[in-house]
């Protein structure tokens, strides 16, 4: 299988604790690996981690709260100091480049890399990002202030060839990728081995949704329909709905209920309110509905 | 003793490691905190600490690199999410309110309390703060950009009352303070007692000088007599003093000399630069000239 996984950096909400950093993730797709959000001392974390920052080259930021932004520029800073020399995009809501190409033309000044913002919409989907590997997709989230969630597609891969038929066919190597991408094989006698004996199905792709800071939002499960990892934010706990609503945020029970209705094959939640010394509350409240779940921690990986 | 005491947050260079935040320190002086440097993670590490965050009224920063400086929004941010509502004063060079008032505006809009940005010369010596337990003076540093470091002067303390004396003489209670103050006291009889009778000399007066980031500076050590801590940045060792000087940084020798010339009676390295995997190098190498320096580490606290 080719890589597509996921890291936390960090899960907590809006106060760094001793136990959580603020709002951070890297999804690995073939070794390309995309940030979503980059909150205070993700550049820390990223060292722990043994992801290599210089293989970042696209950042998502899903709102402009401290809690999910205040690590970009120290991030941005020391990509500079090591040497960076490949473009960087980050994208995010309208807004970004006001508060950061300022902080950009400051600190980085005379870097050796170019630094991309892209402000994109947060009131419809749309594909923002498309490359051989993946498409993204943006998700129109409700918070108090413009949010974004991100939808990650993998592209279809090609069928898995069979060492065996190639073999016994003497094909010659050059005559792969056609295969991979669909040829039948014409012996020199003039005989046609169909595809299908020359390979085995593709991989199934792979996608995930990352969806913080947001209310319950059911009109997104047609978009996330059967989404292998769907990441929800679930800042409190159901006796604490109406914080909850009036801090546009969501409850452990409504993440579970996006993933139940978007047929999600897992639930990943973050985004824990501080209040909670013990997230296991959280965790068996959305397991009761949607048993797949899981609960983010920081230096966890998810493959899938 | 009434309290002096310096807290170090961050002690590492311009990148943070897995063994050094960047600068971070706080000064305590009869409870009330003063901070110096505030990096990317600043906050994470007030919480490790016993410090009361709240108790911070007055911050320093020497200069606008951003291992000085990235973790100031997120603090006064954090600040605002716990409530605060005491103003809080925020001292740094020329350059730091275009900076950061935009972003002050933008993430800390209504916000329960007031930040006040004071914009101060890098190029002399000028008391900036005065109350009733200290002054504070900056010192013109030589780096790339404007740079200011900051000594703490402790102010004269009130004697000691000598408690058997005042039951000797029957000395009420309400003129404790004037006796303090330096009056003699006279008994009912009429007879004077001279106020040394009734009182010990006050503690020492204590200071703290904070000096970085810098080329060597000896034209501060006249201004640095006698300081009870210098906190000086040994960047470098002296091998590559050369790379010390292009960065307008300094070796850990030139630390230990500055030290020695301002006649010191501790000192305190720090900002070392992530090449070195231990800084023993550093720390023997400025012990060789000025035996009683200690080097900075995170979590340290130091007593004067």
């Amino acid at each position: 299988m080719e890589k597509f996984e996921l890291y936390i950096l960090g899960c907590g909400a809006a106060l760094p604790t001793p136990h959580h950093f603020c709002s951070s993730q890297v999804l690995n797709i073939r070794e390309k690996l995309f940030m979503i959000d980059c909150a205070e001392g993700t550049q820390m974390q990223l060292r722990r981690s043994k992801l290599k920052m210089q293989n970042i080259h696209n950042i998502f930021i899903t709102h402009l709260h401290g809690d999910h932004c205040f690590g970009l520029i120290g991030l941005l800073s020391t990509l500079a100091l090591l040497g960076r020399t490949a473009t960087l995009h980050v994208w995010g809501p309208t807004g970004m480049k006001e508060i950061f190409q300022p902080q950009i033309d400051f600190f980085c000044a005379g870097t050796t890399y170019s630094i991309e913002l892209h402000e994109v919409s947060h009131r419809q989907s749309e594909v923002i990002y498309e490359d051989r590997s993946v498409t993204i997709s943006t998700l129109p989230l409700k918070h108090r202030v413009p949010c974004i969630g991100y939808l990650f597609q993998e592209k279809p891969l090609l069928p898995h060839i069979r060492r065996d038929a190639i073999d016994a066919f003497g094909i010659p190597v050059s005559q792969i990728n056609n295969i991979k991408a669909g040829m039948d094989w014409t012996t020199p006698d003039g005989e046609v081995i169909p595809n299908h004996l020359l390979t085995t199905p593709a991989d199934p792709v792979r996608s995930f949704a990352y969806m913080s800071d947001t209310m319950y939002a059911p009109e997104l499960t047609e978009k996330l329909q059967g989404v292998n990892l769907l990441y929800h934010e679930a800042t409190f706990s159901k006796e604490h709905e109406l914080l909850a609503r009036q801090n546009f945020h969501s409850t452990a029970s409504q993440a579970a209920m996006m993933a139940k209705e978007a047929n999600a094959k897992q639930l990943l939640i973050g985004h824990f309110s501080s209040r909670y010394k013990d997230e296991s509350v959280l965790l068996h409240e959305a397991q009761n509905i949607f048993p797949n779940t899981i609960a983010a921690n920081e230096g966890m990986t998810i493959k899938l």
